[in-house]
């Protein structure tokens, strides 16, 4: 964070000498106007279900665990912490219908950071089609930011539990980006590597942009079984299988070949030095074990694949029976021309990572 | 917390050991089988708004600013995070619905703990008749706890905002014993207090058990405005005044008089020495501006009395018009047998705090 908080309005530069109720006015300003008939400040909001349910859903992002302050700015931690809650809303199907916030902070927390932060959140929400209705602030020792997502549900639910022997497995979105970005800011952007693609790739972890009408369209369009990538693709495909007693065969990741966030991935593995070899591994590992990413997977019915192609989603592979042996992979994953068998087995059996470890 | 923190089967004794799936795991099975359609570890819960709406509130408990280890277990701390939240339901004349909780935990917290923790929130959600539907667990330099609860609207939400000239200032449940308890806590029991209300108060501060019916009594006498008392009584309706454009007028605190919590607080006032004129300006700092009480106050026409005062409530005032002189304050309270005009004037001054300043 910067030294110099000194907002040149001579205003409060921190959040002890903005105060609570301070912050609370100032964060609710930015929001802007909340729906009507509840505003900041009473004891909670009124969330609108018209079609009787609202999906519900919860995150946490704690500093130095999620984010840091020199790589991100307060906008940026607003997007992000938005953003993984409404993609939890459209990997159900839903549509976002609310956020609530809430906010643990230092006092020598720079006001313009918490700007950012309120700004962020405000503009994702708004990307999501959805206002920020209620919130809390408090103080504490590190910066922590609580999301809950409410949403509307699509006529049914899609959970993890439903892929079938048979459904296709699709993605609509990239994978790999977020985690090549967090890899350039860790160990610095390669003098060799387009400054284009290191920006997208770097804003990809920074500011992840999920797309909120791709849960709804493959609902609509008869998934089975959705999730958003948030613990890497074999992750999160594993929980899937795991839920629905099925084994998944990603045996068409060829179908990336032409991705054009795949060739910002794997410029980005070149630069870094090493070799072809070297590459091809840290390819594997960012596509297949790559998290914050929060593109939408899931298994559709093989009718449904004109729809789906057609809203630019890819197929990976296909849903099958799951195997009687005990400790079977969930998910096994085919080499392709980018990575080697060897680097795939490698990157499946480390997916997602345990916090507390 | 303990430092021996090995159970006694052998198993995991602290969150590292554990894991994060081990944890999520464990408390899941603690909470019980989620409300179809949708299990724990989905993307998102479903809850079911039979109204068309839901009430929706979140709220931050971070170690060593709103708990303390060594004063609390973690079933305390489990069931005032829930207790604070479905407060806030109430506070707008609502049922509770649902519960979302986000844990941010050391890799060193004891499972026994944690455990705790789950079954705090479990049993007072329970307590408020409703599931936990949700949840986040992640690893962070503190233990903070994140609560969201969702709640079924009466016919209209009560806000903060409606009362009007004329109605009566009531109040359902306690005041003070929160903060009298606290002060027990902070500097020790003194040992001419009985060991009985001393229990009760320390219990009022780690564990404060709302009554869930209230709000939805006074919404369905006609309330026409609301709040559980969180920053202290002054504070609670000064917020609500504002809101409203009113003053609150509290001339009728003498009715307090005959309330068994009262002599609880006037006990353990008297208890910590001092002579009687401090113990009146304990008694009232703590009944005046004495938070996280987590009672009912409200604004209800004279009509309704009949039924507050049947339900066990009391008038402590009146709603009156705003004064026109800037900086009046929105809140008076008169002097009672209990402490002074002054004692009164210096609670009065110091409602509520900040958390930043």
């Amino acid at each position: 964070m910067p030294s110099d908080v000194r907002p040149p309005d001579g205003g409060p530069g921190t959040l002890g000498e903005l105060g609570e109720f301070g912050l609370i006015a100032r964060v609710a300003a930015r929001l802007g106007a909340p729906p009507p008939p509840v505003g900041p400040g009473d004891d909670a909001a009124v969330v609108a279900a018209p079609d009787g349910a609202l999906l519900a859903t919860t995150d946490l992002l704690v500093e130095g665990v999620h984010f840091r302050t020199d790589w991100s700015t307060g906008h940026d931690v607003g997007c992000k912490a938005a953003a993984q809650n409404l993609a939890d809303v459209t990997a159900m199907g839903g549509r976002p219908a609310a956020l609530l916030v809430g906010l643990v902070a230092p006092a020598a927390t720079p006001v313009a950071w918490l700007d950012g932060l309120a700004d962020g959140l405000r503009d994702e929400a708004a990307r999501g089609g959805c206002p920020v209705v209620g919130g809390d602030t408090v103080a504490g020792p590190v910066l922590m930011v609580s999301v809950t997502a409410l949403g509307h549900p699509g006529p049914r639910p899609v959970l993890r539990s439903g892929a079938r022997p048979g459904d296709a497995v699709v993605l609509l979105g990239s994978l790999g980006t977020s985690a090549a970005g967090l890899a350039l800011l860790a160990g610095g952007v390669p003098a060799g590597l387009d400054a284009g693609i290191a920006a997208r790739l770097l804003a990809a972890h920074r500011r992840p942009r999920p797309d909120y009408a791709a849960g709804p369209l493959l609902a609509a369009a008869g998934a089975t079984a959705l999730c958003d990538v948030s613990d890497g693709l074999v992750g999160d495909l594993g929980h899937l299988a795991r839920a629905g007693g099925v084994a998944v065969v990603l045996d068409g990741m060829a179908a990336l070949a032409d991705a054009p966030w795949l060739a910002d991935v794997a410029a980005a593995a070149h630069a870094l030095g090493g070799g072809a070899a070297a590459a091809a591994q840290l390819v594997a590992a960012w596509v297949l074990a790559g998290g914050e990413e929060h593109s939408l997977v899931g298994a559709v019915p093989p009718a449904a694949l004109p729809v789906v192609v057609a809203a630019g989603g890819r197929v990976l592979g296909r849903v099958a029976a799951a195997t009687s042996s005990p400790g079977a992979p969930g998910v096994t994953v085919g080499p392709t021309a980018l990575w080697s068998a060897a680097d795939a087995a490698a990157a499946v059996r480390r997916p997602g990572w345990d916090h507390f470890a």
